[in-house]
């Protein structure tokens, strides 16, 4: 499988759904395969809260692939050997695209809290943006999970005809409270850390030292990716240690795991950014501009494959439904597909239990649904 | 009703699981009702994590009754008419019994970080010792929900023949990673923010102030409290205000209720006793120092009334089903009875939807369950 990693960059200004604009801009994005002379192999891939644009194959020195290295490759569900593949950082996250830590043109300091809010409407114009610099005014298939679903929706709406197939899993329509909560413990977290000089940390300070808010942030954002039965099977009620009276005052294996990943996560992933991209999380809401998500859906030409995970907790099942049943309620249900996958891991099942999956994936792809 | 509140001292060494010891000791309890001559007609509360031993009726300049007023109370499904109603304060608690600022004997300092670990099995002991006190050896019954419940289940385990019936809602025999989960987002929240200083908090600071921490832990545990359903109806996506661009910039309905709960609570709730409690919480087994929980429940003589709530997502409802199911192994059907409350409010419905069991209740102490 070809990888190459690259830096678009964009002097144009990006005019922002908030009435702002960002100006100039990069995007950093990865490809898999190679594009055919039509044109018409390209799949684009969004990417969630934490990812970024590097969804699958091996880095040097990488401990782990892209995070949907199980589904992306050759002769995988996603087929780089027939399908030229395109994932993108979306602006405001912080793995090389344009974010609150880039510098803000013209001073040579960054951003900071002065940093636009953009949405997922906003992070899907300048994937548009970005595919069209390249050549690409069409695509076989967008597909995303979680915040990657939400863009694969907007896609659907925003583009009509854009994308032959849309792909979004474990995701809304609109983001529930339940969501909003989650993200609230850890922008509060954020916010009221110290550390965090009210975004004018150090950034190098925070890589070798993580930033405990963040941190804190994280372990809460675990729990909702997971669920009782994942955690149950995980860690049960086990000690990391057995020494002295360690029923007592052990530390359980699910405290050491939210450690360890919460604060590893803080060492490498910027605050602000995270403050931003849940904030994009939160107010997004398909129908927005709409008088109903009906409305909205009126426009859409894709076909809709919408995978819901049984005990994904974060984003119930039933909200995809709800999507289903407002293409039924206006006569699309030609334009829609929903699949649900019987597992109890939780949210991240998307992202861990794709065997579960990928065959349904591989005949949407494949043209057999 | 009549409502007494009262402190007992006790000079007498309280052995902890641990192996440590707590002396002197005290413990505020709060009474409803009146002792009648056979003393049989006690019903023993037992609070939760956040609660008190004012669990009914109105203080001078209450803005709120006691936890549980809906339930106890003249001609409520907890009479007071009939029943002789005591609620403590479980040690290690912040409103009156002995925690971790009471004053560690001989000094005149606060325990603080060298307060012992407690255990549910040690909050019960203390309460048993000063129900003997009183001269109560035996009670009508013991109720409690989430952390309360637990008290209850330990009670029957513990001292057996002690409460003729046991009732335990929201609650579970062992506690789940799940819940330690949250609680651990809780603790690293306050032992990792500057102001709780490992514990040398100034106590009047704190209550001014609050502390940041405690805050964003209490948030945290409010999502666990919650359910999907209960917050979509108590916010759903409202927007606090609606000024200019509200839709991308404004604070949602459900950021502000954490907030103002968040930020209240770490006013007036001791970080300390947040520590040790949930720690209490995470290490509650029914069944350590036995070879299996139905080895434990071996030894019940209380009829078991087992409350589940349908869409409590900090305890399952299977959870409690696990202890109908061990007694029925053990061929103790007759001891044991579970009721499920069909309620999608989550945890909190057994403060918040009282209405739902408080009939069921009444027929179990009415003798008629």
């Amino acid at each position: 499988m070809k990888i190459s990693t690259k830096k678009a960059k964009f002097t144009n200004p990006l005019y922002l759904e908030s009435g702002r604009i960002l100006e100039p801009y990069d995007i950093v994005y990865e490809t898999y395969g190679a594009l055919n002379e039509k044109k018409d192999n390209v799949i684009l891939v969004c990417h969630a809260l934490s990812g970024s644009h590097h969804a699958a194959g091996w880095y040097k020195g990488d401990r782990k692939p892209g995070w949907w290295d199980s589904l992306i490759g050759d002769g995988k569900a996603i087929d780089t050997k027939k399908f030229f593949v395109i994932c993108t950082n979306v602006i405001g996250s912080c793995f090389g695209s344009t974010g609150p830590m880039s510098k803000m043109y013209p001073t040579n300091e960054p951003y900071r809290l002065k940093f636009p809010v953009v949405t997922i409407k906003d992070m899907v114009k300048a994937q548009k943006i970005l595919l069209s610099k390249l050549g690409i005014d069409r695509v076989y298939a967008v597909i995303g999970g979680s915040m990657g679903g939400m863009q694969a929706l907007r896609f659907a709406v925003d583009y009509p005809g854009f994308a032959k197939k849309v792909i979004a899993l474990a995701t809304t329509h609109a983001t529930r409270p339940w969501v909003i909560a989650f993200n609230k413990v850890a922008q509060e977290a954020i916010l009221k850390d110290p550390n965090f000089k009210n975004g004018d940390y150090d950034p190098k300070e925070i890589r070798e030292n993580g930033l405990n808010g963040l941190a804190i942030g994280r372990m809460a954002g675990h729990i909702s990716y997971l669920s009782h039965y994942s955690m149950d099977r995980k860690f049960g009620r086990d000690y990391v240690t057995n020494e002295g009276l360690y029923e007592l005052f052990g530390r359980f294996e699910v405290e050491r795991y939210l450690e360890y990943n919460g604060y590893n996560f803080s060492k490498f992933f910027d605050p602000l950014s995270y403050l931003y991209i849940t904030k994009a999380i939160n107010i997004f809401d398909l129908s927005r501009g709409f008088d109903s998500l009906q409305e909205a859906l009126e426009v859409v030409k894709s076909k809709l494959y919408l995978i819901g995970f049984e005990k994904d907790l974060l984003f119930l099942p039933e909200e995809l439904k709800e999507v289903k049943e407002a293409m039924r309620d206006i006569g699309k249900d030609d334009l829609v597909e929903y699949y649900e996958v019987k597992s109890d891991y939780g949210h991240d099942a998307f992202l861990v239990e794709v065997d579960k999956f990928s065959d349904y994936i591989n005949a949407i792809l494949e043209g057999n649904r």
